[in-house]
C-alpha cells in the first residue's frame, strides 16, 4: 500500500455559518492529498493531462467525525490501496494535529481519454510509479 | 415518503478545466435539495436554528453517473425516506432536463443543540412537518 | 441603459463562521446577474462561447455596504452602461427584499479568441442584443 | 511599510471551463496572504477574533493581469502600507514562479465588535505588531 501526508490550514472561506468547515469543502482536502501524493512518485497529474487522459471522480464516500474549525491544520492522509486498472481508488483519514481523526473518506476515479471522452486504460506513468508499493 | 424538486442552473464558478462541474460543487446541489424542500413544508432552516438545533451532514456517499456541464439545468429530487429520530437520512437523484439521472447521493444528518454541541432529538417542528407522509 | 434583476437565495455554503456571505462569494452572483441579464436579450454565454469567444473578467470593484446573511433573498440588478467595443463593463447592485442596498460592484471583461487566446472583437451576437438600448 | 510572501498552488476546485483560476477564487488567496503574513508577526487571526474583533471586508479592488492555470504555484506578496486605525488596507501583488506578475489587488477592512456588530478600533494586539515598521 502507498501512503502519504500533506497538511492543510482550514481558511474562513471553508467555514460556515456553524463556525465548522462546510461539508462540499472536505472535496479540495481530498484533492490536494491525491495530486500531492501522486507528485512524491514523480507523477505530476498535469502530466497525465498531457498524455491525453482525464481523471474524474466516479465515486465519494465520506464520514464527518468531528468538525474541523477555521485555523485548525489538519494532516491528509492519502492511500491507495491496489494497483489502479479501470479505476483507482484513494482512500483519506484527515486528522488533526493533536492526532485525533476528523474524517475518513474514500474516493473512486476513472480514466478518461480527453480526445474520445471513453473510459480508458490506467496511465502506464501511474502504473509504473505505483508498481514499487505493490509486490 | 416525500418527494420534492428543484432546479438548479450549472455556474461558471461551479466548472473546472475538464469542464464537468467539480465534484466537490455537488454538496451545494444537496443543501438546496435539503433545505428548499423543508421549506415546502413551512420548515424553515432559519427557524429550525433559532430552536436552537444545528444539523450538521455526518455522512455522505455519492455517485457520479455522467458529468453536469456549464448552463445545464439540472432538476434535483430530494427524498426524505422515512421519519427523523436521531438522525434524518436525505436521498438525492439529479437528472437533466431530459430525464437522464446524473447523480444519486445520500446524507445522513444528525441533530446538535446549538448551546451545548452534544446530539439532541429531532426538533418537533421538523417532526410534526414530516409525519404526514409516514402513515 | 440595459438593466435586468434576479433573485438569489444566500446557502449555507456561501456564509462563513461570521455568519456572513463570504466576500469571495459575491463573485457567483456577479457571474449570475451577468449571464441571466444576457439571457433576456435571447445572447446565451454558450452560443457566445460556440462562436469561438471566451469573456474573462480583467477587473472587480466591490463595496461590502452591509452583510448578507444565511438564507437572506437578494436581488441582483445588473447594467451595461454603454456598448460593448474591446470591453464590456457590468455595474451591480445587490439589495435585500426589504430594499436596502447592501452592496455595489462593477467588472469589466475582455473579449478573448478561444483559439489564439488573443482579444478580440465584440461578438455580433452581443451587439446587436444590445444596441436597441442605446440610442 | 510590511511585505510578506506566501505560496499558493493552483487547484482543480480553483479553475473553471476556460482553464483559468476563476475570478471569484483570487478572494481566497487575498484571505491567506493577510492571514500568514499577520502570522508572522505574531499576530494570529483566531486570537484577534478572542479579543472579540471582527474583521470583515468592505472594499475589494481587482485587477486581472494574466490568468492562473491550473497546478501553477503563485507566490502572494501582501503588504501593509500604513498603520490600521478605523480601518486597514492589504495589498497584493500575485506572480508566477518566473516573477510575472498576474494580479493585483486591494482590500479595506473594518473592525466589528463581535457583541454589538459595531466599528471599533483597531486592536492594540494588531497596531503593536504593526508599529516597528512605520517609524
Amino acid at each position: 500500500m502507498f501512503k502519504h501526508q500533506v497538511s492543510y490550514r482550514v481558511r474562513y472561506a471553508d467555514t460556515d455559518q456553524m463556525r465548522f468547515m462546510y461539508y462540499g469543502n472536505y472535496a479540495r482536502l481530498f484533492e490536494i492529498g491525491r495530486v500531492e501524493s501522486l507528485r512524491t512518485l514523480g507523477c505530476h497529474y498535469t502530466e497525465l493531462e498531457k498524455t491525453g487522459v482525464w481523471m474524474p471522480v466516479i465515486d465519494l464516500q465520506s464520514r464527518y467525525l468531528k468538525p474541523a474549525f477555521y485555523d485548525d491544520e489538519l494532516v491528509i492522509e492519502t492511500r491507495i490501496p491496489s494497483l489502479p486498472a479501470a479505476r483507482i481508488l484513494f482512500e483519506y483519514e484527515i486528522s488533526r494535529t493533536d492526532g485525533v481523526v476528523i474524517h475518513e473518506a474514500k474516493t473512486t476515479l476513472v480514466f478518461l481519454s480527453c480526445s474520445t471522452g471513453k473510459p480508458c486504460r490506467a496511465p502506464d506513468l501511474l502504473k509504473s510509479a505505483l508498481l514499487p508499493f505493490f509486490h
